[in-house]
């Protein structure tokens, strides 16, 4: 008997139909001789009319209590599945964050978990009862409810598996898997049967929205199987699963090509070059909360340096007038900024045993005349900033140069 | 410093507009050097929404999920109104039923209070916080959410009132106060300023329904100082105490008068006397779960005995076919029921020690031709059944007849 762990987001839950539609796949997939765990968010569109009763009120002082107030949408959901697995002839029980317990610190609306009890719910699995648990909540170590924030359904799905041991943690989403790269890019994206946990986090921090970043760090560590399937798809659909890399698998050197709209790119240039120069260029910018990406220095034969680097899109005006200071102060030749850009990135872990993929990379965007602004490499990535017009060329021109309309061999 | 709990319905914290006055008037409650604890309701019509999703699948297996599904109404009041509370610059904080916590029986949907344990209320009271509590909702010994049923979030405020041994239960509703009674009856009704709890328990038996029937036992059991009092009055209403009896006060004989338009009443005569025979009556009615009210019983002088008791309005029929059932199996003369009656009954804790209440009570009815079907006291009632045509004239003659639209002496 393997224990299945299911997460249904807001869409899958938005209406009692969608709701009795969920109650008949969890029994369906019991009905095969699984032990399971449901996790559910809030109905889609119930988050949002707490959100705004509580912005007719001032949610700025009062972090704590807007967590008291959006948990009650999962809470919702939780009653709701389980009466109708009820209806449906099931035994089922809800959970609660606080009833699990999901004990996380105190950082209220993004808590972080510390650890799972499972409250009785070995011993209710165990009398045959399905499992429905309130995703995105937890409590901290002296009760207050608590929430993990954007994605934090997946994190609560990975995290129960985790603590459960379950074989397999499945969340269901709008789509049916984890692409090559975005269909509606290059319509002759194909999807994955399996990708690696490292790959995964890699394609979601370049903008791929399937899985949120945490839960893929999470089921990463605690190397729990992931897959991603759809709520939506009649039948049984395999979609794709992320999984440690496994050596005996044909693997294929490049899994996906990302891509990111959402940022824009800064350089200094002519700064006299000296010990601390990168910080007195950045230091003002993150202190303006200011997240940043890619960063690029080089040194000048004169003994100047040139620094690029790039933030969010809509981040751009601010950190310009900084860096416009900073250029100042620093005495430096130049400073431009530039926000019709996008980062287009190759993600494989077979990068690691295959030489030449960044030359290929270089030349195939060469042969299309798109010229490279900026790159930069990690061990299973290799990422380049192309002026934004260029954004559809390039991921095809990459997905074909790497065959990813193919299967691997 | 006295600590005070204030409790507020469905209806004070209907809107975000009134969420705001109830803050109002918490600050300004604390303002006056108080220690505040609030009970709230669910927004009104937010139940009723809940349910209406459950009723949409099948809520009749899932009496657990139901009370995990309404307590997420008052969730929501509790984390609103502590952030209106911040938003006016109080520090506030709220807490659940389980987080309190208030430790019920298993009885989902009317679960009755076995323990408070307060949490880490003392320690936030003192801390200067006002503390938000959502009424109607507890938890089990396995941690399960609960709800008290009907009245519930009254219960909450006196079982706190009790914990915290408060100084003073107040109770927020949409009347000003306990009547002489009701005012749309007769217009010359007064408000009581205080009024016993042994006399509020009648009043409410019978039918007043300021003050549901466990919250005034609560009260009384604990010797919680309860006042009922308007939410939408301006300024500082007095409302009314309900209390102990003050030996050292002057107390009025009569309180007031209630009476209730639920009733019908049900007549076998002629029946065998014998042991046994009162529960060969009422038996097949209380097991067809019928509640039974008033009940008189007189031995004629044939050796056959003639029995009445009243049932609620709505079990009348069936009450009645049962009663012939038994009328032919005891071999009574005559079966007869009437359900165009009304109960009115005189309240009043003074009884104990005036007699030649009853004869004046007859007296006055008599006068304006009132006849008498039923008569059933106790230490601090007499109740007569009468024609409902004659309601309004028996509740005004008794109302004037023991002056209760005067200040008692």
């Amino acid at each position: 008997m393997a224990l299945i762990v299911q997460k249904y987001g807001g869409t899958s839950v938005g209406t009692i139909e969608r709701i009795h539609a969920v109650a008949e796949r969890v029994i369906a997939t019991r009905d095969k001789g699984n032990q399971l765990v449901v996790v559910v968010s809030a109905m889609s569109g119930e988050t949002n009319r707490l959100i705004s009763l509580a912005n007719q009120i001032d949610t700025r002082l009062s972090l704590r209590e807007m967590d008291v107030l959006v948990s009650t949408g999962e809470q919702t959901t939780i009653a709701l599945l389980s009466m109708a697995l009820h209806a449906k002839g099931a035994d089922a029980k809800s959970y609660t964050g606080a009833q699990i317990k999901m004990l996380t610190d105190s950082v209220h609306s993004k808590a972080r978990i510390k650890d799972i009890q499972c409250g009785n719910m070995q011993a209710d699995l165990a009398a045959g009862n399905i499992i429905v648990v309130a995703g995105f909540q937890g409590v901290d170590e002296q009760g207050n409810i608590t929430t993990l924030g954007r994605g934090g359904s997946d994190t609560t799905a990975v995290a129960m598996a985790a603590a459960l041991k379950a074989d397999e943690c499945q969340i269901y989403t709008d789509v049916d898997g984890v692409y090559t790269t975005d269909p509606r890019v290059e319509p002759k994206a194909r999807k994955l049967d399996r990708i690696t946990f490292e790959e995964m986090l890699e394609m979601a921090s370049l903008g791929s929205k399937v899985l949120q970043i945490r839960s893929v760090e999470f089921a990463g560590k605690y190397n729990v199987p992931l897959r991603v399937l759809s709520s939506f798809e009649d039948g049984e659909g395999v979609g794709t699963l992320i999984t440690t890399e496994d050596e005996e698998m044909e693997q294929a050197v490049i899994s996906g090509i990302a891509f990111n709209r959402d940022e824009a790119q800064l350089t200094i240039s002519g700064v006299p070059d000296k010990p601390g120069v990168a910080s007195d260029i950045l230091g003002p910018v993150t202190e303006a909360n200011i997240e940043i990406d890619m960063i690029v220095q080089n040194v000048g034969e004169d003994g100047t340096t040139d620094f690029t680097f790039t933030v969010h899109r809509n981040d751009y005006d601010k950190a310009l007038a900084l860096l416009e200071k900073t250029g100042k102060k620093l005495g430096a030749k130049k400073v431009k900024g530039n926000d019709a850009i996008v980062k287009i990135s190759l993600v494989g872990v077979g990068m690691r045993s295959h030489a030449g993929i960044a030359s290929s990379m270089f030349a195939a965007l060469a042969r299309e005349a798109i010229n490279i602004l900026m790159i930069s490499t990690s061990e299973i990535k290799i990422s380049v900033v192309v002026d934004e017009k260029y954004l559809e060329l390039g991921v095809r021109t990459l997905h074909s140069e790497f065959d990813l309309d193919q299967e691997a061999v």
